[in-house]
Order: C-alpha cells, then sequence, then structure tokens
C-alpha cells in the first residue's frame, strides 16, 4: 500500500517507523526535512511537499494543532488534490470544530475521512503500542486495520462519525489533566499536615487509582521532576481550551475544565509552560504558600 | 487480647466479626443493640455500655461521623474511665480538627491514640482486605499490628502524628470524588457527540484510568445505576467538607473541592442525595439538559 | 427604656453612645472593661457580668461572632436569668444555624428575639447612620423601633422571622465579596493590557457602577491601600464561611461565594489575613504575575 | 465633515441620527439596507457598499462583532481603499486580538485608527448619552471629539494604544456579568430562607449598591423579567468568552469569568439563550430547586 505521511515531530517519527518497517512504502513530509533523515534510513522516501504525499493509497497525518493541519492539508491544496477514492487517516489532536470541517470537506471530494487520535506518547508510539481512537467508513478503518496494527496495541472503535473520535480524545485528555490536579491539590492538602506528597501519591497510586495515570503523574508530582517536558504545559494548556470549545459547541458546562484553565494559565504566568504538565501540582503548592 | 469495639455499622461489624474469627476477645457495643446479634453468635461478647467497652487493652471505634464520635467517646465519660495503657486505636472517618482533639485528650490521660482510617467499602470490610493508615506512637502499632493484619491486607505507616493519617484519609476521599466529577464532566462531554458514556468510560477505564476507582465508578456511572447506594452521596458531601475543613485550617485552597461541594450540593437539591454518589455525574448530565 | 447593651467592639461603641445620648439608661458589658470607659463617660452604666444586663426592658446585643454569642448569651446563663417579656434585639452578624437555636431557646423562654444586623462600618456606627435589617415579632419590633431611630439612618423590615434577616445580611456580605472579586479580576485583566486599575474603576465607579462599595473599595484596589484595615480580610473569609454554610443548610450551591472562599484563604496564606479585605484583589495580581 | 458609517443596528442606527442630526453629511451602510431609511429621512445618505463609505474624512465602524467587523472592514476592501490621513473610529466590542490586528493595520496604512467602544443600551445611544472609551492617536480623537460629543454624554480618555479601550469595555462588561451573577446566588439564597429575591435586591440596591447596573438588573430578577431581552445571553456569553480570551493572552486567570461562562452555558443549555442576560440568575434557582 503506498503511505503518504504528513508531520514528523516526536509522535509521528515514531509512528512513520513503525509502517516503514512494517515493509510499507512510505512517502514522508515534514515541515522541517531535518526530521526526515533517520525514516529515510529505515526505507522510508521523501515527499516534495504535502500535495506530493497526497499521491497515495492512504495519507496519514499527525501534525501539531489546527493550525499546523489547516495549513498542510487544506492552504497547500493537498486535499484539493486528492483522488477519490483515497483514505486519509488523521491522527492528530484536533478541534471538534475543524474535524467538522474536514470530514465535510472530505466528503465533498469523496475521499474517505477516519478521525483516529492515539493516547500514549512519544515512547510508546515508537514501540508501536499507542491506543487508537477510529471513527470513520466502516470499510476504510477495515481497509487500513493492518497499519493501526502496526501502529497501535488496539484500536477502539468509535463509530462512522469522525466527531466521535475527536470527542473521546478530547475527554480523554481533559481527564488526565483533572487526575494531576486533584493529586496536586491532594498533596498540597497532606503536605499542610506535614505528609510528604509522596507517601500520599504512593498510597493511593498502589490502591484504588493503581493505573499509570495517577502512577506516572504522581511520581513526577513526588519527586517534583517537572524537566524535561515530556508534554509541555502549553500544550496541556491548549488541550483543555479543546475540551472547553467542545463543551461550548454543545452547551456543556465543563466546571472542573475551567479551574484547569485558570490554574494553568496561573502555571504558565508564573514561569512553568515550558516544563511538564504535571507542573500543575505547583500551583496548589505555591497558593497555598508552600512551593 | 482484650478487645472494645464501638460502632458496627456496615463497616465496623465487618471488621469485628474477623477480630473474632481471628480468637479474640471482643467486647461489642453499637447504639442500635441489633446490630450485635450476628456478632454474637460468633462469639462476640457485649458490652453494657462504652465505658464497659473501654475496659480493655485495646479499645477500636469505627463511629459514623464526629458527632456521634464526640458523643460515645467523649459525652458518655468512656476516656475518661480509660486505664493509662490502654490502646484506642480510631478507624473512623474524622476531622482533622476533631482527631487533633482527640490525640491531645488521650495524651493528656496518658492513652495511646492511633488514627487508622480506612479505605475499602462494606464487602472489602468483611472480606478483611481493607487498606488501612496508620499513624501514631510506633509501639502502640507494632502492638496492634495482628489485629490490624485481620482486618486489613495492608497496613499503611504514616508516622507518629494521628493528624497524618486523618489527612491521607480525607485527601483520598477527595481524589476519589474528583475522580467521579472528571467522569460525569467527560462523560457529559462525550454525549453532546453522540458517543456513550459506557463507550468513553470503558476506553480510558480499560487503558490509562486502568484502576478499581475509574473501572468501579465509571461502570455505576455508565449504566446510571445508583441504587442501591454503597456509599451515599450525602454522606460524599460530608467527606468534601471534611476536606475543605481540613484545607481551611492550614489555608490551602482547594478548588476542585469547592466545584465538587457546589456539585454535590445541587445533587441533593435534585433529590440525589440518598443515592449513590456516583450520581454526581448526573448533574453534568442534566446542567447540559441531556440527563 | 432600661437597656442592656452587650459588647463594644468598634460598631457596639459608637451604637451604645447613640443611645446613651438619646437619654437611655444603658447597663454596659464587655469582655474586656476598657471598652466602657469613654462610654460611662458619656453617662453609661456598668454591667457586672451578661447576667445583670439581661436585668433590663430591652438587652441588645453586638458580638463577634457565634463563638462570643454563644459564650455571652448562653454559655453565662444570661438568657436563662432573661425574665419574660424581654426583647432582645441581637445586631452582629451571627450563622443562620444559631440564629435558628436563639431563636428556639427565646421562645421557650417567651422572651422576645429579634434578628437585627446592619451594613455599616463603624464610623456610620458611630453617625448613627447604619441600614439596620430587623426580623421578628412586629410589637417587639414596634417597641424598640426609638432606639432603632438612634442608631440606625433606616430600618428595613423583614417580617417576623429572625433567619430573614440573618440571610439578608449574610447574603448582602456576599454580594460585597463579589464586588471586590470583579474588581480585583478586571483589574488584573485591564493591567495586563497596560491600563492602571485606578482607571478602570473610576470609570466603572463614575458611571455604571456609581455606588459606595465600588467607589470605597474601587479607591482602596486602585491605591493598594489595605492597610489600617477597615475590615480585616479574616473577617471576610469568615463572612464567605457563613454564607456558604447557609446555602448548605437548604441545598443553595453558590459558586462565587466558593471562588471567593478559596481565594480568600489563598490571601490569608500568602499573608494578607489582616490587611483590609479589599486585599483579595491582589490574589488576581499575584497569580497573572503582576503583584 | 464627510462620515461613512457602517453597521446600523439598535446601537449604530440611534448613533448615526445624532451625528446628522448635529449637521454631519453621513454616508450610511449596512449589510440590511431597510435599516437605512430612518436615516435616509433624517438627512443620511447611502453608501453603496463599505469602499464607498470608506471614501470619507472619518468613517464609523459600529458591527455586531469580530466576524462582521472582519467581513466589512476587511475581507471587503474597505480599510484598503483609505486614502491615508482617514481617521477609523471603531465603537464595536471587539476581541482584543482583532483590535490588535486592526491597529497594525491601519497603521501599515497610515490610517488613524481609534478604539472607541461604549457603554450603554439602544435608549442610551438614541439620546447621545452613552459613555465613551476612547484610545488611539491624541490629534485624531481631538479630531472626532465633536462627533464623540454628539454620540455621547462623556469620551473617557485612554492614552494612545486601541488595546486599551478594548480592554477595559471587556473588563467592565465582565463586572456587569458578575454582578448579575453575584445578584442571581445572594437571591437563590435569601429565598432559601423564604426572603423573596425583590426584597433582598431592593434593599442592597437602595444602600451600598445603589447603581444603575444592580438597580436595572436587580428589577429584572426580582420580578423574573427575561423577555424582551434588552441584551439576549448568548451574546452575554460572547463577552464573557472576550473576557477569557483577553485575559488568556496576557496569562490573566479570571475564575468569575469562568463560573460565568459555565453557567451561562447551562443557561443556554436550559432554554435561555434569547432571553435577557439578566436570565443568568435563573441558573441559581434552578439548581437549589427554586425555579
Amino acid at each position: 500500500m503506498k503511505i503518504g505521511f504528513l508531520g514528523l515531530g516526536g509522535m509521528g517519527a515514531g509512528m512513520a517507523a513503525n509502517l516503514i518497517r512494517g515493509g510499507h512504502q512510505v512517502h514522508l513530509w515534514n515541515r522541517s526535512p531535518a526530521a526526515l533523515e533517520p525514516l529515510l534510513a529505515l526505507g522510508g522516501l521523501a515527499a516534495a511537499d504535502p500535495v506530493a504525499a497526497f499521491d497515495a493509497d492512504v495519507v496519514i497525518s499527525m501534525l501539531a494543532d489546527d493550525t499546523a493541519t489547516r495549513a498542510v492539508l487544506l492552504d497547500s491544496g493537498a486535499l484539493d488534490s486528492a483522488r477519490p477514492g483515497l483514505i486519509h487517516l488523521s491522527m492528530a489532536t484536533l478541534s471538534v470544530a475543524l474535524v467538522g470541517e474536514l470530514a465535510e470537506r472530505h466528503r465533498q471530494r469523496d475521499v474517505a475521512f477516519i478521525a483516529a487520535p492515539v493516547f500514549g506518547r512519544t515512547d510508546v508510539a515508537a514501540a508501536g503500542k499507542l491506543n487508537i481512537l477510529a471513527a470513520g467508513p466502516a470499510e476504510a478503518i477495515a481497509e487500513v486495520q493492518p497499519l493501526l496494527d502496526l501502529m497501535g496495541q488496539k484500536t477502539w472503535p468509535l463509530g462512522d462519525a469522525p466527531l466521535s473520535a475527536a470527542a473521546v480524545k478530547i475527554a480523554g485528555n481533559f481527564m488526565i489533566a483533572s487526575a494531576i490536579e486533584a493529586m496536586g491539590e491532594a498533596s498540597a492538602l497532606a503536605k499542610g499536615f506535614g505528609v510528604e506528597p509522596a507517601q500520599l501519591l504512593d498510597i493511593m497510586g498502589s490502591t484504588l487509582f493503581n493505573a499509570p495515570v495517577y502512577r506516572n503523574y504522581g511520581a513526577l508530582i513526588a519527586e517534583q521532576r517537572y524537566e524535561p517536558a515530556a508534554f509541555r504545559l502549553v500544550l496541556g494548556l491548549k488541550d483543555v481550551g479543546l475540551a472547553l470549545a467542545a463543551g461550548q459547541s454543545r452547551h456543556v458546562p465543563l466546571p472542573f475544565a475551567s479551574v484547569l484553565r485558570d490554574n494553568l494559565l496561573e502555571a504558565v504566568a508564573q514561569g512553568d509552560g515550558e516544563r511538564d504538565w504535571a507542573a500543575l501540582a505547583q500551583v496548589a503548592m505555591r497558593r497555598s504558600g508552600q512551593a
């Protein structure tokens, strides 16, 4: 299968590598071409521009955000160049507004559009162990399933409306942010009584909250290890913004998301924007005079 | 070892039964005597009143709340009757204010005071699988460790200050409430885009949030199964109040707890106070017109 | 009319002076007796203790808070010593719980209980220009109206249930706190764009918000003039707590009050507890890195 | 002076009428031409399109929002057609992002840009009694001062940076929304104790809060008179969004604005979007089961 792959950041590079290793002919494009080199060494091919990458059976995009996606897919003319029958697998975390617009524009051009955002960080992407949320035309998903299997440990089907996958991804990220905030506030409370956050978070993360989110972020918070950032706090602020915008479009108030937004903004104002978003926990410490 | 046991509600009954089965002589007291019957059948003994129960080597109290604890331990004269050297194991969830006061009053009477609140519901208590947080004098904890082992799967030591265990218990309950609210808001958001909460919560609970709190409460929320209540919402409101009061005493703002309090109050106003506190998730559904 | 007056802090002293100047025989009591001196010079009389002050036709209490009121009126035996037919005018800001309890205990003793909390600071009290909220038995209010007229510029009748006056006073204080927070956030926002808070607050306070609360607190915020405190921030925290407790007892969520509580707590943690509660505005400045 | 006037909704129509009555030659444009008729009868002149309206000494725009402003001023080519030396007076409430962009684009074309948003509703605009916030080049403001004097009772100068006026307008609207919410919560609290909101709001609006915002909105809330809408709730949601976006761009958390956004969204979900934004007060009533 001839694959075009757009967006080779930390996530995309690992995903593309797994496709190449899986024996596929992958035509790669990235805004900064340096990212292609290790993939060309694996057998990947360079695409001159987004339009060239769209000359394929399947196009996968893993771009940074709405702005990048709009620029690379729409403004470049790439989508307009797509031949009918192409399948486009959009794996980035995008706003519901853009996913809705993309779905409509693909439909007009008779190009199959699958929203397939993922859970997992760069190491998980490199290991081909992502959890993939997939929504779009059933036949198209079936056709790309072998590709999804190379990139992820599991594909979670969410029906034929791409918005469904976008909404679940955004809701999931909101849940992660809420978990971080809850740990941060609980840690500040415990510390107020002389209990080290590490103790609290170890107990909770070993029992009722024995799950990756609590164990992993709990360790970062306990050790105040916010650098290097696996996921920058400003990106978390962006993601919480996606949740708020999605909620607004359907009239769903999200008071926890509002608190998260305010607290992430405060973290940015206090200089933590480029640290890992686990640094959100510092807000509660600082407010209570314990930072 | 001669044990006095005060408070035989759903939790206390299971804990006392395990002590009796472990071969201990347990003198039981409960405000409503009917609760004693099954335990007497197991070999427990009836204490005439709290003072009688305090004629023991170790007294364990598992009373409903601050008010009951104050009435049974203090106003009854029970603590004042305690002989020096007695060990009192307080396993209820109490306010930090009362735990602080109890610690001081025990100190004055030369009675060892251990705060040992637990995580786990009635079925876990019956199975002897509680997670027990223990803080108090080290020798006293060592002495009662065999009893703790009969009641719990693990004892988490938190030093010699009883307040530490109280604070961790309160912080932990706050984390559970936050998880429920986060699932509720995320579910309302997903539903706004046509995704069933069951789908969202299954995906998250199988991956990043693969922990008891998310799986168990996630199932209740997905099925809107709020009756019978394993833990009544009004008790959750009380527990969030304990977190807010604890935070206030140390000047620790807890914005998530404030949202929880407002939303739990709304749930009570809307008639859900006696349902399981997972019904907190209905607030987000109702607000967005999706209930 | 023989009047007993309990509580001669900044407010009570001014109110009692106006009664003495009005020709009344006022028997004064205060925890710290030094406060009596200037009033004795005006013609007031000293009462030996709260019980002695209750040997009167009308008793007025203006005590600091619930704790002081409970100690002076109840624990001292004063209320129990009251003769039937006495009128008690409680002018302090108290919790709805205590006002409800007082109303019941007065009823049992056949003593008329009027809740008559006031708006106005110490200078307004001294000038006899308070706004007085009065709720209680109509005949009793009519009887003390001449006294209310000496202390206030206007009496606002609120029916015969003392709780009504307590609730309005608490709701009013909540509105003041909300106005301070709104000015604080608006000021931080304006400052983020290079506009001095003084400019913003002058414009708003001269037009749509041309009212004492906005002009007076606006000036304090604009000049960051938080000392000396006309009303200490910790008292504001107490008052917001009264609103939250009142709301909880009737299942009324108050999200603004929750924000106020969190932010006032933060202000205390940051060292502003003894400054004027207009210093709440500093929280928004500090969070945004502009303090 | 030859004036172009773009946007003849409820506000713009009154403002343009005052300019015409003041003897100015006003070239009018509106998306829907029907709005011109009463103004042509007063002596106004019709402009064929936005470009024609820009053939003037001064252009005044009073368009609905960012989208309309962008379409009419930028996409139409109107600004690009402006001759150097023209003065553009933008009197609508716009986002800080758009005002910043407009300032830059005017600078590039050597057109003076004054941001001059207003306080006052349609009746105030018709009476020429608006409060006008003006920021831009000092000479330009001086030149248009006679026009501002025809439209407003007072011009509040805010320096030469257009963003300053935009920020103050947005901050002021946020203060109004906060006042409505505070009155709504206070009313729900009072009602919980049997006090009619009308009583509470009359007392507060006659004393400490004796200002137009509290008196006017207080009356609407007291009477639950939310129709016809003088300012629709969905527009209030938009304005609170402008405050949140402005805050985000400068890292200023605004927790009250976050509560407002959530509650306004809930009001929309519950069917109150087209009613007056005083209907925000219904949210607190509904949540507490008192609506």
